[in-house]
């Protein structure tokens, strides 16, 4: 990430990301009665970091999925939606219930129902498996693949830009780790 | 994929596949009561750019399984056919309810079992993790491996060999995520 | 797989395989309840070339688990033994419902517990994940890995070194996919 | 790993561990009910050495989870600890029902929660997916990935500094596969 892209990235005030595809590898497991997708453990630590560091983090996507709710629930995440095609509506709602722009918003998505928002928000994301339009649309694509952490790539790189990396990881072990 | 090959996929009609090895990696999850498998959440988008298209799709399983059935439904495929050693019959049937010949499908399959079916239709691909007797026998082998999302690797070829790939991208946006 | 190879495979009359880390990656899926492992759909195929053949195919796994019980029932495997950490006793039992000899079994392991049976089967061989102890021991390793339907590669050696593998395919074609 | 690592490794007298990443990939397979990992059949050859050797163990989880107990009971770990964010409070438990040291420890971890107890332990070790601060702290990082066996690699560079590597597994030969 160069100089100008860290720039812009810490003017952004809010972490808006899809799920499938990001928080997953983009696999769904399915039997005859349920779903489940897998999750990695380390997202947990993205969205502690960002508790800490007071930026609000919140997830649109476009299919329901139980496995999703039971995820975000745990990770307590307060504002998502599912089933969303038109992930703008969602967009709108977030931005309302934080009272923010689309500017100050940081989106992840790697499908081409993220289109619509990647071209809205501040700065825009997405992993090395999303579709090459997706890429393009993107301000910045991740070394990791969505499903290995890759939030927590995201978040270094937002505190880092911000200058607060360091402190916040020294906020954590000082609160949580080494109390 | 070759300018020959680019004008035989324009004339197909209908796409049907296999699903175990295509729409998965041809891993089956095995516990005690039940069995579940991989599906790929951007499946989905390759069948929806097929329902714009007006080209209809179905598949050809060898092994009868519930989560295959899960799976099929809830992409709303119509007309698809499991437990079928004897593919070309099952293919028979296909083209009988969509009033079609061999000549106008694209099959896709990875298995010795394919390979009657790839003989006969006007197209046939296959994925890297084929068997050599059948990557030999299919017109074109996919980038993508089976499990992957490789749909929408083969819709995006079949759209573009017809000149409507942007239109039907387009037209989803328009109709599905930006309305 | 080398010319004094093969003359040696040729001379097998039956296929003895472990089953986590061969039929499956090794990975086991633990939940809270139960337990569930990763099978290969294409392991279907080299049972049923072997049965064309009239190669009797058996099983010993050192760990008792429900999910390996189901797969080998599915594929029809007459004779399997699980929760063996001696694996030479069942091995014993094998070669003597078929009325065999310890020079007449392929055996196929990955672990320190499958050594003492590789050291008395007739060849034997491992997948490239093995320790290296094990690689060391085994007369072949293969190129596929566990998990992936290595057994396919096997039987295709096997059929091979025997010259009936075209036959062998034929056979399954006539009197299965193509009727 | 040089000679002054085995020679410090050669003092340590238990070794503890994280779970998720170091025994699993880190990723959690979600659905709406339950919650599953997938474990590696070769871990429990690494906790079987240890006993042969009388090198006890221990593990200290951050997140708590069922099917970590299942896979931890079925290991026959005696202590084991989880839900601990603070992982020294759980290493101070462990060294007293041990009586032993922090500079007896072998710990193994790859999160940043782990960095206050890689601090204090004898020697650290953590695997390539781990964060580069992790790797950094670590005194070894190890060949293997979490989640593929790599407890094994581990255990063996233990037994081989202490020149008791062949010894084990030998005894292990006799003692459980052919006696």
């Amino acid at each position: 990430m160069n100089d100008a892209q860290l720039k812009r990235l810490s003017k952004i005030k809010i972490l808006v990301s899809d799920v499938d595809g990001i928080l997953t590898d983009g696999k769904i497991l399915v039997s005859k009665k349920t779903e489940a997708k897998f999750f990695h453990v380390e997202d947990a630590l993205a969205t502690s970091l960002l508790k800490l560091a007071d930026i609000p983090v919140s997830f649109i996507s476009a299919r329901f999925s139980e496995a999703t709710k039971t995820r975000l629930d745990e990770l307590k995440i307060k504002h998502y939606f599912q089933g969303c095609l038109n992930k703008v509506q969602a967009l709108n709602k977030i931005i309302s219930i934080y009272n923010l722009e689309y500017k100050d918003v940081l989106y992840i998505g790697d499908g081409f129902v993220d289109i619509p928002v990647m071209e809205k928000a501040g700065f825009s994301m997405t992993v090395p498996e999303a579709h090459l339009e997706v890429q393009e649309q993107a301000d910045f694509t991740t070394d990791k693949s969505g499903g290995t952490g890759v939030l927590v790539e995201i978040v270094k790189y937002l505190l880092q830009s911000k200058g607060i990396y360091h402190k916040t990881l020294l906020k954590m072990r000082e609160q949580i780790y080494d109390i």
